[in-house]
């Protein structure tokens, strides 16, 4: 065990709850055409963190959303924007106006908005998929760390490192409060999470798929069918990202496996797909971002028993670690 | 949580240390060129399960490496068998005259060879990837099951399916002792895995980069000056190995993102490039197989030493659960 896991983990209150002010340090992850304000809130009343996505919303429909998180709970929430879109100055600004107190910032450097936030007034948590950028995103100033494995949906590391391998990886060099993401969908992943180092756990697949969730239906049904190997890592070469098999992804395959080029690729990709899959319900021909677990998830269900079963399963499991089977 | 965990999990003492005999639910992975005599005995004498890799051995090589381990340990050891090999039945029948009493089997259908080796009074575990194949296994009657993650060294499932994704999967399907394998090299990782679901682990990386493994001394330094993200799944076409980085590693990577064909990639391999670069020393043009976790193994140690450690972290994550933090 090194010093650092040491210094920060034994003789301290949950961090990432108090950090954000929450009941429980459950984070819904931010996903494009799933994460709106029916999300968001229905999280945040849950006792979570509930997180627009702002990745899919202009800066007037992220706005209307802010808006009517706040009219539909009293509990802190937060926005995840990835900083690798070209209005992100306008969203930063909005979000200030908007009085948003918690951001979640990825796809970008930590340095760039980290301080401006904070000054005023807003917490920071920045997601890395390997250690170098969690030790970046620490210098830069960040107030927590989402690390994030292979196995997530969505868009993802090169590296392709487990959230297995990479929680102790980050562990390893920081003392940030830590969230882990990627593969958490239940009570048992969030405690094994926890175990491994993590302050907190990020949740996205098992809230994409919940009543609250704003993607289209045919979206969550597919989820809820999929089995084990029905996800797959693509588009390597452009940005990786984990999708659902299905007539579009398919091709993405075949095209990657024949050796095409970037270019290529783009063209294949096109644009819009992610919005004509998860929020228009074309379950041919849209990008159906989800991740491994999605073969774990049986139902759709309301944010409230989503938690609900996380939190007893969580309680049953801590339990039953007293048990002499884990004694040795 | 679903009936068959309730069911499997809550009142009973260890079912790995129990059916295995040994102190501790730790099973070295039989790894080829590195799991000989002098690893698996020193892996049972510390109170685990050693696994000697029949995979990289002639006939009369095995028996003269079960010989060595009965010579120094008196604790159980077993041998790992994979059935893709053509000279498997002058195996197995090597394995019932010499005595083994615990055989684990990979890489081929459970059917064939569990019920032989039952009735010589063996016990049997099956090594899969996926929750289908566990089912298989289950029917066929073995003792245990290891499921094995993506981020395992060596041979590989085709889903990529991750450790933390797969335990709870297979978790579902069977009620059978089960052993978590792959991204395990630490007490945090061992008791997040038997939060998961599991009764023990499985742990490769670790112990081939032991003091006592019979890896080649450069193979060893390779693995613990390696970083996040050195090793990759590679030849998917063929059979999806994991590797660390090199030059002939590299040269696949390419291959592969040209698309070239099997035949293409087969002529590639070559043969004996496990043997050239594990055991011979040759980081360049060998094969070179390891787990992602090799960027967290950062010394070779004696095996006694490695045990010591993941038992006192298991011991200090399992004490700190009870603490304040953990509570909610």
């Amino acid at each position: 065990m090194n010093s650092v896991f040491q210094k920060t983990m034994i003789f301290m209150q949950n961090r990432i709850s108090q950090l954000f002010g929450i009941q429980y340090p459950v984070i819904q992850g931010g996903m494009i055409w799933c994460s709106g304000w029916q999300l968001a809130s229905a999280v945040s009343n849950a006792g979570g963190l509930g997180l627009i996505g702002a990745g899919s919303m202009r800066p007037d429909v992220l706005r209307e959303h802010i808006r009517k998180t706040k009219a539909a709970t009293e509990k802190p929430f937060g926005v995840n924007v990835p900083l690798l879109y070209p209005n992100v100055e306008e969203i930063m600004q909005l979000i200030v106006d908007e009085g948003v107190k918690i951001v979640f910032t990825s796809a970008g450097n930590p340095k760039t908005w980290t301080n401006f936030l904070q000054n005023k007034g807003i917490k920071v948590a920045h997601v890395v998929s390997n250690s170098k950028f969690a030790q970046k995103a620490d210098e830069a100033g960040v107030d927590a760390i989402v690390a994030e494995g292979f196995e997530a949906g969505g868009h993802n590391g090169r590296e392709e490192t487990t959230t297995l391998v990479l929680i102790p990886a980050v562990r390893a060099v920081t003392a940030l409060p830590l969230i882990a993401a990627g593969g958490i969908f239940s009570g048992r992943s969030m405690l094994a999470n926890m175990v491994l180092g993590a302050d907190g756990v990020q949740i996205g697949s098992a809230f994409a798929a919940s009543e609250e969730s704003s993607a289209h239906e045919n979206f969550k049904k597919a989820v809820i069918y999929s089995k084990e190997g029905d996800t797959n890592l693509l588009l390597k070469q452009l940005v990786p990202v984990r999708l659902l098999r299905n007539a579009f992804a398919q091709r993405i395959e075949t095209a990657e496996s024949e050796g095409k080029s970037k270019e290529e690729l783009s063209e294949l990709l096109g644009r819009g797909r992610a919005k004509l899959g998860m929020f228009e319900g074309d379950m041919t021909e849209g990008e159906l971002e989800i991740g491994q677990v999605s073969a774990l998830i049986k139902s759709i269900k309301p944010v409230k028993h989503i938690m609900d079963d996380i939190l007893l399963e969580y309680r049953t499991a801590k339990a039953q670690i007293q048990h002499i089977r884990f004694d040795f």
